[in-house]
């Protein structure tokens, strides 16, 4: 973007400036004229864009444009190309339709699957997340449309979303929750980040200087402009003190006379506020003139060649998929002919059009009937719909039943309480399944539903999530294997809700929630505590095979490695797999997860092909937040890199020795009695250096069992030697401190 | 006890008075005879006498005392009676070395079974661990010996026990690791309460007012004195202001300079400091004159009897046990003739005399062989040893095989790394299993052990914990059905390591140990996210059957009931039943606990006898903490009182509606729209309230789907309608909030 006219703020008295903090309305940014200052217009997305206007939320009354695959289709993936094409794509559209910004990504971390908003996530790992992120982002900006990463940080629910208090530790905080944010800034300076309604560690993420400008500018070096989420300031001078720079939406005297106020009385610096209008300046960089009507089918299209990526084939006993295309198919769900394709809230789009899969399928196959099964809010006589999707089932060679959530089950603004399909769903899976010769299910959903009660009846399950307006054609497309599945979860699906990890602890109680699971979210906690979940993270299956040979692992320097594999396709269709590398290691002084996502790569293997890859670990992949150092640490020690068909199952494993990069801490006097007794070159000299000062018994005592003075073990060794009386035996103790170092 | 002669501080001097807030040596608080003020002797205990003089700390050399069963095991009687016994004999011994005051029992809350001291502990349930401790302390304290309850508190692991900081919620400290203080000290007014090592939210135990003041004195009336923990004390004059009366151990002129100073110089009050004298001079009415030697031999009857309480039959496959005393027996394992009775550190006693088992055996037995088959340190030729007891094993009709952990593997000062029994003993019991016609194995540990490696191959399984001295005799009562075993599991048994409840936060790191499972400790944790355990907490098996029937549950109030049933011996000998009552409910804001121990009683049935039980559950039986109000709250709601034999086998259950305590919270103008929206009577009014305010269209969508306004859930309501230009409107709500009162 060629940077828009520079604007002298000395020229601008208070009150204006003040007022450029706020909206002009809910969608563009207050104007100047006089002083030269235009409005940017913003959008919600991220999946497309939802156009308002003035003062209307438009939750159902935006302007057409395409729904491409929500974040929890584009997390399965695994592909950044999948999400750079669609944050370019939504660009275009955004260009067409005047907005300058578009809402996007969300990349929080899916903490709990009960959160109503998961579908606007990518995933419960941050690395995943980062990458789709920042490809994401990428993708929108070099297409001239700013993005805006959201919703920093922490924001994991919505229950009790604008006042609930996170409270976390700063090693959680940074490896779990602030990384994805960490790369997508510092790879694709997103135009803004958006601030969430949630309170970190006692203080709103809209008021908090440690989130807002300790680590996002001083640490990341982020330039941009933070904006608030819409509604989310409170305080607006504690706000734009914190490093809050646009306060959304507007129309807020009350704002501006708070602003102007604080800075006339010295509570506010003026060259905050000045920080914070140039940063809202700066956003003028990316207005320009509307490009007129975008090319609806093309973009269509794009919706479809995405959407088929993000399906995950689940289960396939038997070759149970893909259908022959001659086969007696009965259709069966409301979900066919009536898709459930995106979630519902700020990110709901208004469609430019709806692909039934039902439709889709008949444009394939010739012999497909249809029974609804069961209805989307749940009225009309349940068993009767059943009773007739069973006896078409009975009739057919295969039954494909599109089961899922509906619109009401889950949106922004409240979570969920189980995991389950609703109860009639269920009754008609196992009914069909009984009666079939064969049955698939198709899953539609935000949040992850669990699928105990008839997994075991099924023979193949193919895991749509929400795939966007185009969704029923791509998954006509995976059906009839005219497109090869290549999604992999990027979420767990638990057994039973009360294995997932925070469970214990969500969504809190009393305007607080804690994450007592600290670093151990999703996959880390299930493979760390050994529970068994149904699907692992990273699991997805194909029509094709591959194998991993060749792994070869070689330290590059005392805190990063090179991975070398060979990946073949061992079966007789052209397919994409997607290369997972996960570390694990019990260096060091933390708990750290049995194993973590460090490197992926998305590979396209015609049948019979096999290619050597190469993945780059740098010292992140071995690291953890060192809460005593402030920094990441990688300790020296032995790591575990393993190949993954998914967090689970580990086809190939190789272990490096690191050198790492601990900062030394020499013994010192207030250093423990464990921590002298575990020196390992001084330690085994201090029995001796005390013994000299002890009474021949107690000096005898611990000669004979030094696992006596372990009693004492945390006790500052000055204050362990004064309490037994050898006080004078200080000054020998420093010698072997000077060892020590 | 006579109070002792009053002292007027008045005429103290200052330093004199400073120096009766620490000890005079080891085990003597000091005195000042020049103003009446003699000596108070404690010892360390709490199951049995160690006497030491002077400044030895007397691990290995303190005077005989009989080795009562140590809290382990004390906790698997689930028997007050077994608890004040002990206490009871063990001030008699004290009475008889010259101690005043026995430093016990220790009620600390097994969080993580790997914490080195859990044998000093009873329980992982607070419930449990209060009612011992009270009983100990009643015992002891009847007889004329001042307690100690400690480790007050949060003192739950051995690593880094002096410099970790404890961070946990309030609730779960009340709910958890304070409940069975506040029992004992409500209930059995303890002579002293021990300050503990840790630091607790960020201040050390001993410098914390919260705990030693607001809690224990204010909210509990506690009255006596609060002592530290041996070396426990940091700042001398921040520990007088926050309530610590005596600072042991003694003999620092530096402690005592900085409390005249700071009295001199006003930063401590000279009444802060005349009110811990006074409770320290107070600990004067527990002296008396020794009273000659006590009765070895008896004293020894009370440590087999209360020891044959405390062992756990786990496993019994087809009446393994008991042995018949004319079987031709294999004993086998060191631990038969060297026993393990007892854990290391503060509380080691010299005993009067230790009964082995095999010794003890064979006075009831006559046919009875021993091999090691190993040894104690891993010394030796282990596969020749198991080799020997393989070979007499399977010439046997039964192999009675002695494992468990060694002296070494366990002590206060450090904590265990696995549970896992030595790879040794392991790898006999698998042999001698295999070889022999039936195995059984006895077990003796502090901490418990998993059996994963074993279990499925052996018939029968004594947990004897840790028994004390006459632990020998009261195994083979146990074994040969002289006894018939009662006890059960007062610390659940995991299947592994990574299962257990505090495994992601256990020991901590950097100097802090977060407690993220909250109040999820033990079977509160494994009964709520499904995890199966291999023996649940309160499971144990008899030589006869126990039946419960007629269960009758009635409130008694709006938090309280009356739980009647009937348990009866239907089998052919007499026996001690344990009836367990569990109470779990959904009801309130904050996620409870599947099912919580709220009442227990022991009940000696002969074979064939019935008889109806009575147990009252009061309003602590059904309240959680509430942290807003600072109150234990009970929810109105239903209550699920459930009998169970174990915590996870429930064998009678009722649900009962309580109307419950909680305080009214009517609505406000901050209250948010979720809680607008649910509140009962003015919820449904709302959305025409603000309708009359709302451009027509915007009414129109909140009539159609008020969920759209569950968006904003959180917000507070007014601010709300501030972002939503309705703020006219916010008067109107006044009525509404009038009417939710």
């Amino acid at each position: 973007m060629p940077p828009s006219a520079p604007i002298d703020l000395a020229g601008i008295p208070l009150a204006v400036k003040a007022g450029l903090l706020v909206g002009k309305d809910f969608w563009t940014t207050m104007d100047a004229p006089e002083y030269g200052v235009g409005s940017v217009r913003v959008s919600d997305g991220p999946h497309g864009v939802r156009s308002a206007e003035g003062e209307e939320l438009g939750l159902n009354a935006a302007s057409p444009a395409t729904c491409f695959p929500p974040a929890v289709a584009v997390g399965c993936s695994w592909d950044p190309q999948v999400a750079h094409r669609i944050g370019e794509t939504v660009a275009r559209e955004a260009r067409s339709l005047g907005v300058d910004i578009v809402l996007g990504p969300g990349i929080n971390i899916k903490r709990s699957p009960l959160c109503g908003r998961n579908f606007e996530y990518y995933s419960e790992d941050p690395h995943l997340s980062g990458e789709l992120g920042m490809a994401h982002v990428q993708g929108q900006q070099g297409a001239g449309v700013g993005a805006s990463v959201k919703h920093f940080a922490a924001n994991n629910q919505e229950t009790e979303r604008m006042r609930v208090d996170v409270i976390a530790d700063e090693r959680t905080l940074r490896e779990i929750y602030l990384s994805a944010f960490e790369t997508v800034v510092k790879q694709a300076a997103p135009a803004t980040v958006m601030a969430s309604y949630n309170l970190v560690g006692g203080l709103h993420a809209t008021e908090n200087p440690w989130l807002l400008t300790t680590v996002l500018r001083e640490e990341w070096g982020y330039a941009g402009a933070v904006v608030s989420d819409w509604g989310a300031t409170c305080d607006p001078v504690a706000s734009v003190a914190a490093g809050l720079d646009l306060q959304m939406p507007g129309r807020s005297q009350e704002t501006i006379g708070s602003v102007v106020a604080a800075v006339e009385d010295g509570r506010l610096a003026e060259d905050d506020l000045d920080r914070a209008v140039g940063r809202v300046l700066s956003l003028r960089d990316w207005v320009a003139e509307p490009t007129g009507s975008f090319d609806v089918e093309a973009h269509h299209r794009v919706a479809r060649e995405t959407a088929a990526s993000c399906a995950v084939l689940l289960k396939n006993d038997d070759a149970a998929l893909p259908l022959g295309k001659a086969a007696r198919i009965a259709v069966i769900g409301e979900f066919a002919r009536t898709p459930r394709y995106q979630g519902g809230g700020s990110s709901h789009i208004n469609a430019t059009r709806v692909d039934a899969a039902l439709d889709a399928m008949r444009e394939i196959a010739g012999n497909v009937d249809f029974a609804a099964g069961f209805t989307l809010d749940g009225s009309g006589d349940a068993a009767a719909l059943r009773d007739e999707a069973v006896r078409l089932a009975a009739d057919s060679e295969v039954a494909v039943i599109f089961a899922g959530l509906p619109d009401a089950a889950e949106s922004e603004g409240f979570d969920r309480t189980g995991l389950s399909l609703p109860a009639d769903q269920i009754a008609l899976i196992r009914a069909v399944a009984a009666a079939a010769p064969r049955t698939v299910v198709v899953l539609s959903h935000g949040g992850i539903v669990t699928v105990e009660e008839w997994h075991e009846q099924v023979d193949a399950i193919l895991d749509c999530s929400l795939l966007g307006q185009a969704g029923g054609g791509a998954t006509a497309d995976l059906l009839f294997g005219v497109v090869n599945p290549s999604g992999h979860l990027a979420e767990s699906v638990p057994r039973e809700l009360r294995h997932t990890t925070a469970y214990l602890n969500f969504p809190g109680d009393h305007l607080e929630v804690r994450y007592g699971e600290g670093v151990f979210v999703g996959y880390r906690g299930y493979e760390t505590t050994g529970t068994q979940v149904r699907y692992p993270f990273g699991h997805g299956l194909s029509y094709t095979t591959f194998t991993t040979s060749a792994l070869r692992v070689a330290a590059t320097g005392e805190a990063s490695a090179i991975v070398r594999l060979t990946v073949a396709n061992t079966g007789s269709r052209a397919g994409r797999h997607v290369v997972q590398v996960y570390v694990g290691s019990d260096a060091g002084p933390v708990h750290r997860p049995a194993r973590e996502l460090r490197a992926f790569r998305s590979v396209w293997l015609e049948a019979g092909e096999s290619r050597e890859i190469t993945l780059t670990l740098d010292d992140r992949a071995f690291a953890y937040w060192d809460v005593t150092d402030h920094a990441w640490v990688v300790p020296a020690g032995d790591y575990r890199v393993e190949i993954g068909v998914s967090s689970h199952e580990i086809c190939a494993a190789q272990t490096i020795s690191l050198a790492g990069n601990q900062p030394v801490r020499p013994l010192s006097r207030t250093s423990s009695v464990d921590e002298w007794l575990d020196h390992p070159s001084v330690g085994p000299m201090l029995v001796d250096a005390l013994a000299g000062y002890l009474p021949e018994k107690d000096a005898a005592m611990i000669r004979d069992d030094p696992a006596v003075l372990r009693i004492m073990g945390s006790m500052e060794m000055a204050k362990a030697m004064r309490m037994f009386g050898v006080g004078d035996a200080i000054p020998a103790l420093d010698e072997l401190i000077a060892r020590s170092a």
